[in-house]
């Protein structure tokens, strides 16, 4: 059997902060237990085939640059069947226990729809086969609806019910494959579901039609014996001018307008959450503190461009945060840590797609035994409660608990006069935050 | 008894397009009907007593640089008193019908919250006795719940539970100031009511802290009279980092997730839509889709800026945007158009009010006249009829009412193939749009 | 000869601002004199063939769209062919007298670079039939080095000469077409010259490879008896994270700083202005000032997307303004007005070429009326006349001449106390810009 | 003598990494040799007086927040005199050696501009002989040109001659004070210097003025005794709109047109850089690469906020960066590091600032340790000269030197052929850093 990568020699192993192997972690401990679990069970890491295998280089100004020793053969399913045992390989010799998927990233379309149909199933069904050798996981599965044509303007939201029928026929084959694969949850991302002029659109009729269209999974997934959670994907734009889902909170309320609440879940991502004006830990706070943080598609953006650059998440105190409010709320039952991540186009060698996940591996191992010990040390916490001490005051629980009115607090106010005025303490904080962050005893 | 604004004689007049007079309206006509109503009730502008009366051209690098012929009395009341005169003066000049202010605007703090209870009632009597003379009305009321340094870490969100009672008791007056003076409606803008570290900050407790306030409001208003409607004015950013109530969107989840849908409506500042990452009309569509456009703070920002520039509205193009979904909605019934809307920091004549204004209403007007005729040519509706026409058919019907299913639309994208390409004609509406816009026969 | 846009009979032609007619100029009357030239000799418009004829509607995360009736031959020469044919019909149609290209849009690259050179100038040679036969002219050229994968590290600021040497051969075969063509000027836009990271980046290197590179530039267009103008585009960044050439006055630093100032002048993009934090007229004066604008590349950017939308200039205010500061340095001598615009990808229909450029020509020619009017007016000409009417007095002059100190201004301070506050009046001078804009008189 | 810090008793020590002590340094040692110098010779901190001392925490939407037990006296000049002590204490305990200023910070405005000299003359005295007393240093002065509503329209670029006159009195007075109270260098930044519409701004004639003010000042420095340096410190923004010095780029093409690059060097701040779309080390190496970086103002902005935040710089990658560059250059005679930094409105308590500038301390002292080994180890160098390898060849050189032609370059590459793709290797050169910044071996 060809082997896609021949420089790795069996699995990337732990070597500790000290090594100078590039080709190797220096936090990432598998086995390692941290805060009650495995590593690997508080860092369900999943590699991304569209990025990792299919990921050409190309730019908005550029052709495609990477000459992969997979994908090339002209049988188009001969291609989808080598590139799917490099991604296996790839999986394997990371030692990552999840993938994720779309739909066409792994099987090519057909001349029409039924070939299309017998191509992924027949991808599906390889897919089954090297899970069950290697052990390796499908995390979530997810239909491509933002690449083909036909779904320029929009899937779900499209103005012509053909085009919503081809996208259900994607989202229902997709499904089933990953009950059939045994994925624990499903990702929608809207690329298309938004609107570039309202010149020429009903923004109304599209949500309803975007809403019926996610009754219509959820349905079917019952039918299908799907066991898991339904994931939105928030993200501002692009390619769209305006997304339907353009944060957490506009999910939530578009979740709670169309009665879908009870069903989904959110996926969350750095890039996208940075585009749309908040920072990473803002976006997993907010869908945390309702319940409602589902999985992490985990990357970074640049900020000072306006596009998703998804490059492989190296910030160590982004890392911390999001496995702090990770830890806090008792982990990801449905999701993981998906890298949906490219290296940059001018990182040409296949050796770089290692050197992208390790880094970005090491990142979150780091964060996670940062998080840990904060968590632990319960620095913040114990701040957080002398901070809101009031708040176990009598008045404090009449607030929260809804059972006084503006006139007892006026009545309060000119009983008591002036509030004290207390520091928030941000810059003693943040010096807390990087004594853990750099502190020499976390290895 | 002293006159502020000498320069203009009587009331602002209509002169038309043609004219060459700055103290003259080209479009802005009152008692011209359009769409069945007259102007002035098309375009319900208020006059905003916070930058108009008490602006003071400070900016975070400048002091103030305004020297007002009003406000200047040493005793605060009667600086007080002379203020709301040159703003009964203003108004009445302008010709516009409403205005709007925060309890601070009008009334000074006095040593005690007793005594600023005292201050505020004694203005609120003098506005009541001003608009009884000259027949201008209050269009809504709101508490300044900003500015003030104990409201520095939030208002309703404040960890000490003394700093709400305060927000508390400036909420109690300023809502029966407007019942006392006929308001139609009071805002909640949550400047402070956000967060800048999650190091230091319960962000779900303070979210529950907020959305308790606004119940005890709604629960004052119904003892108090108030027969109006409440309003969230979103605003993703400034003064805080991250404000709870980001956009249109954020607001509508959070009013859903708090149980405040039936009480509340959105009050849409074009500044702020364009702040986070929406155009204008994103903003108002959004609302409004789901009935939630309340009312209007019309000025306009600066792309290239970072911050909220709060300039005057002479953007045509967008004022008719605005105006088309008002009219389609059937107009503002508890709103209208604010100017939240301030001159450069170096137009340091009290004469530049008057200019920013009477441009502002004019676009709006000219938004007004366009809209109109947009929607009486029907020409934006049939072309969108004609692009969601599909939606007419059998499995249109169905995908809206929900009463099919992903394996029927599989079979449906099976038996007929792929969908046809049609294009959304983008630049040719725009063209459209211009062809209105700049027609010469709009005056 | 297939006629690739039959829909189009002829050319378009004038019917004024009250036509009904989609395919007629409402402003844009070729022959109509205009401050004293033809409105075809103030707006010299030019088609440019990547985004016209070349593009296909993919964007980063869709498939090309555009099922063109042109380039669709196998053969590449054959389709090189059909495209230039349906180029020419397109222009003489639209009734536009100029065109740009990159060497690669209209030539594929063949399998050596010999080869590729061979099809160029088979191309050109093309070209300057179609030219003679239809009076059709080319405004510039410019070699397309952004592209191919060999330029992902940079085009002449590459770490290896050899891909400058490529580089150096486009350059070279393009500037001599560009003079075999009649072009009057050459434009270099450095999207592949910045860098991503400089931790692989020899910054100083770079540049000084770059101003070497244009250097070689102007030697070799003396030897080819070029005797037009060059030209730097500036962009801020997309592709490269850290473009060389990021807005005008970096690209002027550049020129300065390599001692090119007199063989360049700038080629301003609207939407790169507004990505760089700019306003297009900023960018357009800061050039203009300083004696270097050259050329205009009209599109309009979407002020809410972080990347290059390049859509049709419909925006007229803008437009104004850039006729005005046109007008104002006497026109464009090397340059001229380059629709760098693209429909959106929505737009499937090759009329929607036409809609789109349509809109943009009549943006222009009534930007190109109202700044006409502006300036026989001297409306804002009188307004800065007296604004900076101190500057003529013996003091003014001292301090423009360099003949005063700043212990005599210290006493001028002193002996005349402090300054008079004169409002800059803002918001006047807008109502007086929209006067003009909406003007029923202009027609 | 009232001691306004009491909480720290003497000065902050130096405890390790390991401390938990909030008022210790963790990495800052002062005497430490790094790099053949001590600590606080490469890292010339210096306190900033309007931040540290006349911060008042206000914002745009909010009255001034803090109660500092220094500057409350009623007379003026005594307020002043007891800020200025509280600033040598805090300078003192912190354990810097420098500070900056404004004119305006030290002193306040009489009633006459005589007067204002006086005062400033006094405070000028009173600050020499603490410096004598204490062995602290004045880094910088600056006029402070932005605050005083006289110059809204500019200070040099004034329309106004008698705005201009004021402004160079408070140059030349600085000017003097920075000599007499041995300054190394005087900055400029051009806050008002820039225009906020182009329809009542002459641009040409305002850069014009403003080169102008700067030779009169280099003029009088001589005259004056001044051995030191002249700073730019480019900002794109806020208050002005548009300012005349965007970025490093800008403000170095400014230079070059008005032939002041003899005179001046760059004063680079993190926020700016941001602010202005580039990174902080992006403007750092532009001025260093030709030569002219002079000193920066650390901070660190927001990047989900549009205004300048000036932040404590707790991001020891950034600081890890600036270092290496600093260190490459050979450090910086004329300036250093001036804090330019905040603590946040909320943060109330005097001891904040402590807690700021400590953090700030850290985060550039493990910054210098970090670029000490990383230049010590050549990781970055040896990696860079591999890439760059090919330019050592003959063609290499002759394309540095000019000396090869667009004609040899072609017959180059035809002899050549292809170049051969290596990869950039970001992924691994941002894991090989993050190996430096989080090394165990750093304390």
């Amino acid at each position: 059997m060809k082997e896609f990568f021949p420089e790795v020699k069996g699995k990337i192993a732990y070597e500790g902060p000290r090594t100078k192997n590039p080709l190797a972690f220096r936090y990432y401990d598998s086995e390692r237990l941290v805060a009650g679990k495995t590593m690997r069970e508080q860092l369900k890491f999943a590699v991304c085939y569209w990025h990792t295998l299919k990921g050409n280089g190309s730019d908005p100004f550029g052709a495609p640059v990477y000459n992969r020793p997979w994908g090339q053969e002209t049988n188009a399913l001969e291609a989808a069947d080598s590139t799917m045992r490099a991604a296996f390989e790839f999986i394997q010799k990371l030692g990552v226990d999840y993938y994720c998927f779309h739909d066409r990233d792994i099987a090519p379309d057909g001349a029409t729809l039924s070939e299309t149909h017998s191509n992924f199933e027949k991808l599906v069904n390889r897919a089954a086969a090297l899970q069950k050798d290697t052990g390796v996981k499908l995390l979530w599965g997810t239909a491509g609806l933002a690449t083909h044509p036909r779904y320029t303007h929009g899937a779900a939201s499209n103005p012509d019910p053909l085009v919503i029928a081809h996208a259900a026929s994607q989202v229902k084959r997709t499904l089933e494959a990953t009950v059939a694969l045994g994925g624990t949850s499903f990702v929608f991302w809207g690329g298309r579901e938004g609107y570039s002029s309202l010149l020429n659109t009903r923004l109304k009729q599209e949500r309803d039609q975007l809403g019926a269209f996610y009754h219509m999974a959820v349905e079917h997934g019952k039918k299908a014996g799907f066991k898991g959670m339904y994931f939105i994907e928030p993200k501002p734009a692009e390619p769209s001018t305006h997304q339907y889902d353009f944060d957490a909170a506009t999910s939530l309320q578009f979740l709670s307008e169309y009665d879908l609440l009870d069903h989904f879940m959110l996926n969350i991502e750095a890039n996208h959450a940075t585009l749309a004006k908040h920072t990473f830990e803002h976006e997993l706070m907010m869908a945390s503190s309702v319940g409602k943080l589902g999985s992490l598609d985990i990357n970074r953006g640049n900020t000072i461009l306006g596009w998703d650059t998804d490059q492989f998440p190296t910030d160590v105190p982004t890392a911390t945060m999001a496995m702090w409010i990770i830890l806090k709320q008792g982990g990801l039952p449905y999701g993981g840590l998906n890298f949906d991540a490219k290296v940059r186009r001018g990182s040409f060698d296949s050796m770089d797609l290692f050197y992208g996940h390790i880094g970005g591996m090491d990142a979150f191992a780091r964060g996670l035994l940062i998080a840990d010990r904060l968590i632990s040390d319960g620095v913040l916490e114990k701040f957080q409660s002398e901070r809101y001490a009031e708040f176990e005051s009598e008045m404090g629980h009449k607030i929260l608990n809804r059972t006084t009115s503006l006139d007892e607090l006026e009545k309060y106010a000119l009983s008591r006069g002036e509030a004290h005025f207390r520091s928030g303490r941000e810059e003693l904080l943040e010096n807390v935050l990087n004594d853990y962050i750099y502190s020499p005893t976390i290895e």
